[in-house]
Formats: C-alpha cells, structure tokens, sequence
C-alpha cells in the first residue's frame, strides 16, 4: 500500500486528491497546512498526521523516511507560487511528487526540478487532468493523423466574485494570473491534441479577461477566458448559470459537460502505473502562457 | 433588504452563514478571513467585497456606517476565542451581532457585552440552532408542565481524527475543549428545555472524552461526549458509521436523525423578527461548562 | 498617571514610544505585535501585558475600560495602512490615540477618523517628530513674516537594501511608497513653515528615487528623496555614509545633524500638555504626497 | 569568501549572526523571516536577498546550488524548535549548517541529524558560545586534570517581563522551557569543563524557576535559574539591575561580567577553521535538560 503526504490540505482542491489516494487504495500519513479547517481529512484518512507548519511536517516525513513507514509520493496542492519548493521538499525526501498545475510559474524554473530528479533519482509527477477526459482522449486519437489544419473556436467563462482578487488567486507573482490558473488547462489539452505552439497573438490581457489566437501545429485557436460575468452569454444569465464553457472544432461543439468527477483519480491511477506525465510534459502549455504574460509587459 | 458583513468566511460552518443570509431574502456586502480559500463565496454572494485583514475590513464597514450601504448585521464564525471581541467591532460599528456558539468562552465575559449592548443600543444574538428543530420544539411544548422529574440518557459520539487535536479546536483556551466545542449544543436544550442546573457531577474528563452526570430541575441527565472512535457501538462501527447520537428520554428514544439541514435559516428569521436568542439565553449552558472545566482544574 | 497601550511592538520605531512613555513618566499596560519578538519591553515596561492577536488585546482593553485601570492613550506604530483602524480602535474604547506618521495612507480617510472623533469625543493626534527639533522651530520662528519667496533645495538619500522593496515598505498598498513613507516627514516641516502648497511637478517617480518642484506660499522647494545608494554623493560613498542630508534655504545649509533623539518624547510631552497635532495638521502633507502618487498614476 | 544564507533575520539575536559573518570576511547573500522587520541588514548586508517565505527563499538557494554563488553555510537563528527542519534545509541544499543552540529540543531528533550529515557529506555545527568566552577558556585548562570533586554554585536571575510567556520562548513545545532556552549555555559549560552528568536532582520547575543539584564527574553543581525578578538578590534590586550571575567555583566567584560581545564572532571563525563543535558536544546539556524535564511530567 502506497504511502502518501499531502501539502495543501486546507484548499478547495485538497478532497479530489484525498479521494484519489483513497480510490487508489492507498493511504495518506501526513497532512500540513497553515490554515486548519482540515475537517474533511475525516471523510477519507483520519489517522493522518496533521501539521500547521511546513517545518513539523518535514521532521515527521524525515523521521519516516528510514523506517517501514517511508512515505512515497508528496500530493502537492498548495497556492500555486509554492509548487516547485514543495517538489524539491519530496524529492529531498526520498518521495517522488504529485503536483496540481502549474507545476511552475516561470518555464525556466522546470530545469531546476529537472536537475533534481537526476540527483535524487525521484520522480515529478504533474496533474494535467483533461488528458483523462474521455472526450479528450476521443478527439486526440481521431486528431493523430490529421494533415489540414482546423480551426477552433475556445470560450471558457467562468464568473468569480470580488474575493478573487484579493485571495492569491489574483495575485500574477503568486497564481501566474488568470491565463495560467485557468488557462493552463485549456492550452495543455489542445497542444497535447494539436501539436507544438508555432504562433501566440494576444487581443485582450487584463485582469479578469484574456483572450488571443494561438497557432499550433494542427490547428488555430481563437480563444477567449475571462471570470467577469459579464461576458457571459445571454442565454447563460438568462438561466442563471455562472460559467459558460464552448468548445468548436472545425464546426463541431465539444460535448464537454460532464465526466470531470474522477479525472484526479484517474491521474493517481495513471501515476501509481508508471505513466504519470512528468516535467517534459507542461513546457508546452507554460510557454504558451509565458508568452502571453511577456506579451502583455512589452505592450504596457 | 438587510445588509449583513461575515466574519470567518473560510471556515466549515460558514455556508451554512452564507445560505441563510440569502434564504432571508438579505445581502451580505463584505466578508473577512486571514484564509483566502473562500470560493464558496461565488455561490451565494459573488458581489460580496472581501478582506484577509479584519483592519481593511473595518475601515470598510466604518466607511458605509454612514451611508445608505450601512452594514446591519454581522455574521460572526471565527474561531471560538475571538467571538467576543468580533462581536464587539460589530457593536461599536453600529450593527448587530449574530454570534456561533459560544458566545465567550468564559462566562464572566458575557457582562461586557451586556454593557456594550446598552453603551451602542445594539442588540448580540446567538445562534442556539438546536432550539429551532422541531423534535426540541415538541419536547419542550411536551415537559413544560411537568412535574415529575425525568431520566436523560445522552451519548454522542462523534469521532474526529488526529488533526482536530493539531488544530485551533484542539486547543482549549481556543476553543473552550470538548465540553464547549461539541457539548454546548446539547447543554443548552436540555436546559431550555428542564430548567436550570442544580447539581453537575464530572466523571471523565480527558481531550477526547468528556463525561458526568448533570442534575436539572426537571431532569436528571447522564451524559457522555466523546471524539475518540473507540467509544462508537459495535453497530455503529459495523455500519462504517462515524457518528453516535442518542438521547433517551424516558424510555423513548428521541427521532433526531433529520431536520438539522436549515436551522440557521430558521435561526436567522428569528432574528430578523425581533425574536433572537441573546446574552442571556447562554448564560445557563456556558455555565454548565464552565463548571465542568473547573472541576478538571481542582481535580488535577 | 497616565496609561498607554501600544500597538506594533515588535516594530523598529516601537522603542522611541516606550522610550517616550517613560520619559513622561507615564505607564504601558498592554502592547500587541503577531510578532513575539518584544524582548525590548523589559527595558521599559516588563509588567505590561502582551498579545500577539488583536482580539485578544482588545478583550483586555475592554475589561479595563469601566475600571480605574482605563487606558488613556493608544500608542499606534504598526505598518501605514492599518493605522486608522488602530486609530478607531483606540477611540472606540474610549481612548485617544498617538500615532506615527501617516495617519492614513489617502487624505480622503481623514473625515472618517474626524467624524469619529466628535461622535466618540476622543482625540486624534499624530507624531510629526521634526516640528519639535529645535532647527525647525527656529527657522519657523525666522521666516514667519518673510514676504520674499525663498528657494529651497532639499536632498535627502538613505540608502536601503534588497529587503525594503520585499518588506511592507515597498508594497504601495502597505506603505504608500516612497513619497509617504520617508518623504512626509519633510514636505511636513516644509508646509509648516513655508506654507501652504501652490504648484507640485513630479520629475522622477520610481520604486526607490522620486523627486519634483514644490511651490509653496513662501518658498519654492527642489527636493529629491531616495533610497538608492548610487544617489550618494561622492563624499558621502568615501567616507562610507550610507545616508546624506542636505537642505539649502536660501544660500545657508540648514544644520541637521543632531538633535532627533528625543523628539518622540517631546511629542508626547505636547500632547500630554493638550498641544499635540491633531487631524487638520497632517493634511497638507499628505495631500502633497496623494498628488504625487496621482501624478504618478496618470503619466503611466 | 565564504557565502551565508540566513534563516531568522527579523529575530533578537539575528545581529550577532550578521556581524559575526561580516567580521570574518564572508558574505550573506540571502535572508529570510515572516516577519519583515529586517532594517538592521543594512548596517551589515544591504545587497543580500530577503524573503519572507521559506520556500521562495529556497528557491533562491537552489537556483545558487549549481553556479558560482553557491551558499557555503545556512546561519539559523529562528525559534528553537524549528532549528532541526532549518538545518535539515541546509543539508539537502549541499550547505553546512551552523545554529543557535539548542540544536533540536528532543535529544533523540540528534541521530536524525546524524544520519543526513553523512548522507549529505555536509556539517552541522552548534554555536556553543560560552566556550569561547576567556574566562572558561581558563577554567577547563585549571580543571583539565584536576582529580577532587569541586562544589559550584551556579545562579542565574534575568528578569523577564510577562510578554516572555506570552511569544514562542514561553511555549514549552516551542523553546523547550526554561531549562533548555536559558539554562542549556551553562549546562554546556559546565559539562564542557568537569565531565558527564552523573546525577541530576530537580528541586523547583515552574514555568519562571528551576533549580536542582547536578552531579557531573568533576563537580557537584547546586543550580538555580529563574525569570522572575522577585527572585533577585537585594542589591541587585537596589542597583536597579535586572539580571544577576554568579558561579561560585570552590570558593572563587567566577569573573564573568565581560567578554561576551565577540563570542558569535569566535564561534564562526572556528567553524571556518574546520573547529567548529558538532552534533555530539551538544548531547550532555541537551540530556541534561531532558531529564529535567522528563522528571517534571512525572512529579505531576
């Protein structure tokens, strides 16, 4: 039986890897974070180890480490700007790493982790859930050989109110800004379907709004994400939804409603295999937003 | 439409907040937590404006005082010790204050927000939710005459795992201990209900398990509370169940495994109508535990 | 007498408080700072109270509230942005307060903190050190009836390192930069006695370097400010000064070098006396700084 | 030139650390403290990078691991009981480490220690000051081959204000008590001078006093340590002193008013010399403090 530690365990992400531990028939040892309404911990592994502070958590871990009870993986779901650190701590530890995307804020940081795999001979593993997605996983099979180009039409909004941008959420030097934290999804899906970024046109980059046309190798994407309710369409408002997410490739809607539940179960699954996508795996999708956020710095 | 601000924004019990301000038909304008995981916000009140610091919250609330915008009421569900003090902010900001239970958690503390009370002409509520379900409603329509004194059996059990001790509950000048965090509930209906305490008995009395026998005026009650798991039935642990709750009244059991799901709601219209719980509907249960602690202290 | 109670004790500045406390041979009661490096109170006041939450400080400020043990004074010395809260506070528990440099970071707070003070009938005063230096007082008493418009330059460099930008210091939000945080000092003394602002160009307005032309009723002031060690002049560098201060009145070099030891406690003596600067004083500078900072703003 | 990084910069004894890094001719290039009250990097290293996060602060320094500005040393000075984590840090980062005393507040947590040093082929090195203070210097060469069993009567009074319950230093978890937070330096130096612990009796031991007779191989040490100024000799009360020191050797007081400045200093340079002292010189006084402390929890 795998042995996890989980760093996040207070945040709204925290339960779909605590239910992916536990789908996995694994177990979960230790749990750290500063805020501690961490009362769901009872609903999967009450006998877990809990921390407030990173410091206690790490000397539990390392005690561990030279015993039966040696902890395997790291779940890492903290605030994004923590990840690589919280990486380096499992790899350090002898454990392999399970982490939330982004795995980084800046492209440039992955060589660091990459370094220390090497060194520590321990795996990082990141969460890019939508390559579990049945319907992803159809469009990428039929998409594999496809020679012509297609367009794509991509519109994903999803309202958040004021409180978004004063949690870290809104903070660019700790989230990555919204084409990141909501973005990264998206273009990891369509460079894993479509191929290799070849151009990155930025329209509208603000804070509660970016959208532009992104070339890749198989297809062109207009693309539009936004948290601000107001670009929500009509119909949408009309009957009280609050996110609007819409899909056309070539001239074909995406069914994309459903079949999100399990994905971080999925990802667990594909991770305790040996098939886990690893650091290689998110440059794509971090350049593409690493562009747009330089782009959006020279325009200003 | 009222207008309410929400203190503890973040923490487990504040949706249940959230939902009876909106079920009220009233609008929350300005929620606060150190902890800035508040998405639940978004489902409820997406245009409420949002602090981490109760100082920038202040200078928001003091801002509308004056203003049509003024704040009415506020919401409090922060950490139990700090209850009184944020009820205070709500008082010298001119607005009522709707308080979780506990109120304080030392009684003699209850006499400085009486006085606040009458210095600021507001009024404090607290929320006794147990005292709008309809089971106690109809037992105490059932003993108010009666003259015979009854026989209470009460056993819950609810186990918590490791982390409730590593946690602010965990810690009694916090959270008041066991016997305030989880016994109050029930402290205060059978006092609404039987009268005052005349004699309390402590038998066990240990982090996890609280115990003794409390007389009333018009009941005697063997009680026992306890987070540790080992103190579930065999059917309960049988059943996979985490949670053991039985009251014996009589010989009848009390039905009280439904009708918990909207009690705030009911809570909140009581206030809203003039017909809310104050400081002195509290008084007889936090004294129950004060006196329960106490004797821990001699007994050591 | 008197007694105080002293927010931001752990701070930099907190020592000149207690310092001047004592030096008026008054008393510290209590004293809060989240962060529990206060050993410096024993060389003051080791009987004084001490919290580490506000919350907490509060309750006890409440309890002595109704008692011969009543605070008289809050001493306010905690990072810019949260001094008018503290200010509120103080005067909501019945006290005056003292507080550093800014009283708010927008000149628009200050009616608020008017307002509350005629409702709660407390008084607000702030620490404007340099009107007590003795240089300052004599150029005042000098150019009181001066009819000719004298030109001014001010230079003022005080090299900091990395950690500023990284501290509350180098948050615009937290300190309201540069300009507030070091330049209000001057543009202070300057409008106290040269007085009121005419004209204000902003030239240089970065993180570390701001500077411009002020015109006010008597005098026209250069003035520059940074906290950037290449602005030092060549002497100051050789003789491995990391600060330099100069202002040129007329053609004579005001002579500044001493004399700022114990100002914060004649501060206190004036205030004690019922001669502190209140509400109205702090405007002018502050409302030069907001104009710098709207500048600013508006030519990015 | 050596390069430091340093963990507790915002802290009481942070400067000792600076000016002992300065004064041997290395260089800190990094620091870090939640708190960000850090001003005092000016006097000794304005170019060192600050941060107020642990893991950003790691990240920086594994960012310098593989270039030329790779850290030699961690400096750790952050509350006690966090030390073991912080030199753990270090280690796993390819730096030795030197930290305050005490190394760990759980002897057992030293064989942790242990074993990553020889994983890591780093060092760690416990600043054990008083060793290098002259005075002791001079007695462990007197007592070197001494062959009776020498009577000492140590007693040490610092008077500690009602803050120093109230910080982390009052948290018996968090510093180890009093015993171990200021009692561990004449503990080390005892047993430094006149050999292992034979015998350890506990007279008092309250959060402000404890005393007790320690028998090591050379002498028999009647002890006395205590926080409460009420325990100050008369004279000392008269003098206005709030600290009072005596180690009565024989019949010799020991001369013991100077020479502390420069033992940080003194340390380091030894620790540069390759003499710096190790996990195992602390083990003595750090059993030593165990024992007394175990013997409270079970006279209770």
């Amino acid at each position: 039986m795998k042995k996890f530690a989980l760093m996040g365990a207070a945040g709204y992400i925290a339960p779909r890897h605590m239910r992916a531990i536990k789908e996995n028939n694994c177990d979960l040892v230790a749990a750290v974070d500063p805020f501690d309404s961490v009362g769901v911990i009872d609903s999967y592994f009450p006998d877990a180890s809990y921390f407030t502070e990173v410091e206690r958590f790490e000397r539990h871990i390392d005690k561990l480490r030279k015993t039966n009870g040696k902890i395997d993986y790291f779940s890492i779901c903290t605030p994004n700007y923590l990840h690589d650190s919280h990486v380096r701590l499992a790899l350090r530890n002898d454990c392999d790493a399970i982490c939330e995307k982004p795995l980084v804020i800046k492209p440039k940081n992955l060589k660091y982790l990459k370094n220390l795999e090497k060194e520590t001979d321990q795996r990082v593993y990141s969460i890019l859930q939508l390559r579990h997605h049945p319907a992803v996983l159809h469009l990428r099979e039929r998409y594999k050989d496809s020679a012509e180009k297609i367009n794509i039409q991509l519109k994903y909004i999803t309202s958040r109110g004021k409180w978004y941008q004063y949690s870290w959420k809104g903070d660019q030097a700790k989230s990555g800004g919204l084409a990141l934290n909501i973005g990264v999804h998206f273009f990891d899906m369509l460079t894993w379907i479509f191929g290799e970024p070849i151009n990155n046109f930025v329209e509208v980059n603000t804070a509660d709004t970016v959208s532009g046309l992104l070339e890749l190798e198989q297809a062109t994407v207009e693309w539009f994400l936004s948290i601000d309710k107001n670009n929500l369409p009509k119909h949408a408002v009309e009957t009280q939804q609050t996110a609007y997410r819409s899909i056309i490739i070539g001239n074909e809607e995406l069914e994309f409603s459903g079949g999100f539940a399990d994905l971080h179960t999925k990802a667990y699954e594909e991770v305790l295999r040996g098939n886990g996508f690893g650091i290689e795996d998110v440059l794509p999708s971090l350049s593409i937003v690493h562009e747009i956020l330089n782009k959006r710095e020279k325009e200003l």
